[in-house]
Parts: structure tokens; sequence; C-alpha cells
């Protein structure tokens, strides 16, 4: 190894690394690209790798960790040792640290650092410029908000630091701090603290307490992966699998086969349903096997119509573009795209029928009734998988569940039993007396 | 309507509203508000509603604009109104839009803000923080950094505020400055960008031309969406349609067709030698009817293993979690994970076909013939199923499409025709000589 390696390199060498191949990469790192290293990893990798470091160098680099950082490391540690790391900290910010950890590590109280710059509403801009100045000298996680507290720590208001620097120095606090402020409590979920973050463009929010109280500041870098964390569960979900909540290659293969097989299990289980469903139409097939050639075409049609419509409304709905009430409303246009959906793909099954049978002659005497068949069944199926499929997010939803889980595979396994009733009633119906 | 109306209430409203409501209801809102809703329009709906003001209050609004949201309005406008728009702003700013306006939207250029706050290498601390003050009562973008420039513009180092601001009056910025800037090149594609905010948890990036003068800065709120807006994208290909573009409601069905028949049909098409495959097994089918009562659960097995593996694969690619050259390390995992699966599906398979033997006696003499063909071809579709899924994102990206593309749909599609051969050619080598 090269005796001065960059964050990059190692990141790159990570996954392949042994846990004293990391801990000797660490160790060459420049000390301001370590910190960024380090913090970049996940709460259980920052522990292992803290844990691996001399005892003089594990208080170095755990005095060195904000509040809210050294609680995340803490309990990413295995249990017997997250009470010789906190035993690390200065009394101070171990009392801190204790704090923090009481609150699960996706609300706001788990994310917030109690290390806030505040002011109070009666001074004046060049004292709170003054006060501000000694505490940015301290441990302070950001002064681009300073928030305006009484002496019982209810928040009043917020300045921007870009304010009260624009501002003239005799003007009160009191009279140029905003009150109209975004806030959130405790137990707020990150995915709603990183919607505030991304609706209001701000910097930090503050979280107070059920008495209006300020316990600490949530900024902008604590959520800025949450946006990226929740798209990649709907994305794991949307493809039929469990969240796998670690990178591809971290996943353990036990783990991985465990959680991939649940959904593909119920899956399979779910389209026996069409091996009861054909059973049901056996009769049909002996007389006229013709019909059993279709089969796969349009059930899987009714499966992508389902799977397309059945995603975009999950997407929508996460991003709140479409809500619960609005079912209805996309009812109705889901009904227009199915049926010209459906038009589209039967006017191109028939056409496909037409033009086989006049090159290769394939399906006999009634062609024109099994392309009636395969056409009507297209519009149907495509239809009712149009519709099933954007329904049954909202359904899920509803009955409390991630409407994410609705994939693709699980729409198609329910638009394929479907499928098949449709396509053997249509072709019952057309082809009685002559095929059947 | 109320007199006073909230920014949150009007956005409830607002698809629902004519073009009169829209300015009726935004001017109610109070001033704050307003620009803030403004805002959060797109750049497209933002010039309509400056454009339907009164001409007094839309220069007033106009000239309200930082040049980055000014430029992303007047390229929102109707080609023909865009000169009106510029003729409202003052002589400088309309420069600066109109420089700003070269660069496409969704490139670091585009995004950039031409008004940052700038200091001389050789100032004092002290002098520094004097100059940032009269800078900041001018309309400076952020002051969270101050860039370092020499009299050339060309970019040194920069220094937080919150550095200066801690800082000996005395010391020279020269000094306390960090030269080892993260900086981006005018063209760089946003979607980099915000990797590198997320990767650096920086308030703001400074953009550089070739010469490594200074252009502008990026700022953390200008990408804070597209995180999302990408996530979006991925997930509607991953779905089986082209990316929607606009929210689910605001697309017109006209488009909306358009974006989803495309890749219906191409599959559709592709799905289409599902007929010609069971053309050619038709013969089997005529003599044993009851394989054609597996086939719709055997392709759908395939086609959800497929799906789950190339979803997993889409997104991994798209965190930089897996990247090409990974490509056999994966095909080696997803051996394992395919096989694993195959042999519970498989299990399942044959589990169910012997109890409703016992039950039911469906399948005749030879049911375990049967049971062995479809147990036999699971494991085959499964393995098969997650090797396609896992490799088509790699060869799509390979042959420079969006892995994205690899939707759950178009691996069904592949892996559909594939599964007849499989079923039909593991059925006539158990079957021969007894059913077929």
């Amino acid at each position: 190894m090269p005796n001065q390696l960059s964050a990059a390199e190692l990141d790159e060498a990570w996954r392949l690394l042994s846990p004293e191949d990391r801990l000797e990469g660490f160790e060459l790192l420049p000390r301001g690209e370590a910190e960024e290293f380090l913090l970049a990893l996940s709460p259980h990798e920052q522990a292992m790798l803290i844990l691996s470091l001399p005892p003089a160098e594990r208080r170095l680099w755990m005095r060195s960790l904000e509040p809210d950082d050294a609680a995340d490391l803490v309990q990413g540690a295995p249990p017997e040792e997250r009470d010789g790391l906190l035993a690390l900290l200065d009394e101070t910010t171990r009392r801190e640290v204790k704090a923090l950890s009481a609150y699960a590590e996706d609300e706001a109280g788990g994310l917030m650092s109690p290390r806030y710059a505040r002011v109070r509403p009666d001074m004046t801009v060049d004292e709170a410029l003054g006060y501000l100045r000694r505490q940015s000298r301290q441990r302070v996680e950001t002064i681009y908000y300073a928030y305006v507290l009484d002496s019982e720590q209810h928040l009043q208001g917020v300045v921007s630091f870009r304010e009260l620097f624009a501002a003239p120095g005799d003007a009160v606090v009191r009279d140029i701090m905003h009150t109209d402020l975004v806030i959130v409590p405790e137990g707020m979920d990150q995915e709603e603290v990183s919607r505030l973050f991304s609706r209001h463009d701000l910097l930090a929010i503050p979280v107070v307490d059920a008495e209006g109280r300020m316990k600490g500041i949530v900024t902008f870098d604590d959520v800025a992966d949450v946006v990226e964390e929740e798209a990649t569960e709907d994305i794991q979900k949307l493809g039929g699998s469990e969240a796998l909540d670690e990178p591809y290659f971290q996943v353990r293969m036990r783990e991985m086969l465990k959680k991939r097989a649940g959904w593909l299990s119920a899956l399979f289980l779910g389209e026996m349903l069409t091996a009861s469903a054909m059973s049901v139409y056996q009769k049909e097939i002996e007389r006229a096997v013709l019909l059993a050639v279709f089969v796969p075409l349009i059930i899987s049609s009714g499966g992508n119509s389902g799977s397309q419509a059945s995603t975009l409304i999950v997407r929508a709905l996460a991003l709140g573009e479409v809500r619960l009430r609005d079912w209805w409303r996309v009812i109705r246009r889901e009904l227009a795209a199915g049926l010209g959906l459906g038009l589209i793909l039967g006017t191109i099954g028939v056409v496909r029928i037409l033009a086989w049978q006049s090159i290769f002659h394939l399906y006999g005497a009634h062609y024109l009734l099994i392309a009636a068949t395969v056409g009507f069944s297209l519009v149907g199926v495509v239809l009712w998988g149009t519709l099933a499929g954007s329904m049954l997010p909202f359904i899920l939803r509803r009955l409390g569940f991630d409407p994410a889980s609705a994939s693709a595979p699980f729409v198609a396994t329910v638009v394929d039993v479907t499928g098949l009733v449709i396509y053997f009633t249509v072709a019952s119906i057309l082809l009685r007396g002559t095929l059947l």
C-alpha cells in the first residue's frame, strides 16, 4: 500500500478488505479525509473500525465526534461494547449521547444534534453577533440559523445568520426574528422530516418537545440520504422482494435468499390458481388446442399493463402527487388509459393473426373467430389489468400496508388468473358451435 | 375564498383551479409565502403565473428573483414571451440571466447562481468580514462560504463563514482558507453534482471554467430534488413505461397513452414469440393437454424471479454499489441465489401436485412424472430467469442504454419464451414413451 491514500481509493477497495487491512488503510488517510470517510460508513462499520483502533486513538476519535454522530456509532456497536465507548466521552457529551440514544434512529429525535446556536430575544444584533462568535469557537453544529430562546428554553423565533449580519448593529433580535417557524416534534419520521427540508429549502429544522421547548436541530445533511434510501426500498419492493437494507454485495447469501424467497413463494402459491383455472378449461383446450397457444400472450399482456399502472400509482402516492381520496379520479383516468391500451394491443393481435394466417395458414377455417377471440380478450384483459394494477396500491395503503408491495410480480399474479377467465369466457361465447 | 390563504391550502387546490383562480389565490398569499410558493412551481407554471399578473406587479416579481431562478422562469415561458420578460429585469441581471440561459437546464452551469460571496487572499479576517457584511446587504445567494479569488477570478480557495467568524481578526485569509476544494465544471450533469453534495455534505459547490475561473455556485437546494426526480424516472421505467416527466394528474391523456403504449406494444410483439413457441409444441399439448395446465405457472415463475433480480441490480447500479466490471461477481452470486430459489419453488410445486393428486386425483396414472417435469422445469426456469434478469441491466448499460429499461415486464417477456422451451424440453425427455 502507498504511504498516502485517498478516501476515494479506500472507499473503492473497502468491501474487499479484511478488518486489519481496513484499519491500516484508515490510518493512512489524511486526518481531514479520515473523519469524512468514517462518517460515511454505516454506524455498525464505524463502531467496528473505532473498536479496532488502539485505546488512545479510540478515545481521540470518540471525542472528536458530534453528539448525534457519537450516538449513532454507539448504537451501531455490539451491546457489550457500548458502555466502554460511552466511557471514552467527556461528561457533557456522554449525557447528550445517552439522551439521544433514547430515540429511534429514524425519527427526528434520533437525527438531531443538541448543539445549536442560541440567542436571547432582547439582545441587540451586535450583542448577538458577539455571543455567537464565542459559541462558534466552542462546538456548535451550525451557525447558519440562530434560535431565539426564552429563559425556559421555549423557542420564540429564528434569525438567519445572514439576516443578523446584514441588520444594523443596534437593532433588537426580537424585531428581526421570524416567528413563522417550521418545527418538528421529536417523534416525527425521518421521511416526513426530509420532505419538510425539500419543501422549504432549509438548512436546519428545530426539534421541540410537546411543551415547545427546543431539544435540538436536524441539519440538512442528516436527511440527505433519506430520500435515496426510501426510493431504494420502494424500488426493491416493486421488483417483488423485501427491501435489502444493505448494499447488494454486503447482503449475505442466506439473508438474500430469505428476503427474495418469501415473496416469490407467496406469489408462486397465488399463481397456482392458474393451474386450477386451466384445469377447469381443460375440456375446452382438448377440443381446441389452438386456444392454449395464445394463453401466455393474453395473460402476459394483462400482467404488463397491470404492473405499468401499479408502478405509476405507487410512485405518485409516495411523492404525494396522488392521495388516497383521489382513487375515484384515478379509476376514471385508468379506465380511459386501459381502454386505449387494450384497443392498441387488441388491434396488433388481430393483425398478427390475420397476417400469419395468410402466410402460414396456421389457424384453420375459423381463423376469423380466433382473431376475434384474441382481440376482444386483449381489450378485456388489458383494461382489467390496468384497473386492477392502479387500484391495488390504494387497497394496500387503505389496509395499512406499504403500497410499494404492489409489485409488478404481485399485480401480474393477481391479473393472470382473471386473465384466463376472461379469455376462456370470451372464447366460449364466440366459438360455441364452431370450435367448442 | 377567505381573505387570507396559506400556501399549503393553495398548493392543495392548485391542480383543480383555473388560471384565473390560481392568480386570485396567489395574490391572496402573504408576500413571504408567495415567493416560496412561486419557486416551488415548475418553471413553466411560474412563467404562466407571472405572465397573468398586471404589468406593474409582473415587473416587481421578476426583479425579486435570483438570476438562476429568473433564467429558469424565462426558459419556461413560451418563446414569444421571453424577450418581454427579460426586458423587465435590470441591466446587470438581464446580462446574468442571458449568460445562464446558454447552459442546459440539467447541467451545473444551468443550476448555478453567479451571485456568491467573494474575498481576496490577502485580506485580514476583519477586513473580509466587513467586506462580506457589505456584500450580504446586496443580493448574494449564500454567505455560508466565502470564495477566495485572485484578480483574474481564479479560484484560490474557500473559507467557511463559520471559520472566518471564529478566527482571530488579524489573521490573513490566505492562511485560514482551504485549498482542497470540491469544484465542478460547467457541463457536469446534475445527477453527478447531486452525488457530490451528498458525498461531501456541502452547502454549495463552486462552478469553474476550463481555465479555473469561477463562474458561480450551485447550492444544495438547487439539487435537493434531483435525487427524487432520478429515482422517479427509474421507477417508472422499471414499471415498463417511459418516464412521465410530470406529476400523474398533470400528464395529459394523449401523452400518457403515448408513454405507456410504446413499451407495452414492443413487449407485446416480443411476447408473440410465445404463441410461436406454443405452436411448435401444439402436438405435445394435443397428446397431453395436462401439460398446458402448468404453462402459466411455469412462465410466471421465471418472470417473477427475473424481475426481482433485474430490479435489485438496476438499483445497485444506479447507486454505484455494483459497477459494470462486477458482472462476473454478480453472476456467481445470482447463480447461487437462482438455484436456491428454484429449489424452493420446485419443491413447493412438487408438493402441491402430489397433494392435489391424493385429494382430487386430477393428474392420472403418470402423476409422478408430471410432478417431476414441473419440479425440474421450475428449477431450470427460475435459475434462468434469475440469471437473465441480473445480466440484462449490464447488457443494456454496456450497449449505452439506461439499465432501468430492464423493467419487470421486459425481463418477463424475455424469460417467457425460454421458459416454454425449458418446460417442453424437460417434458419431452421425462414423458417420452408415457404421455408423449
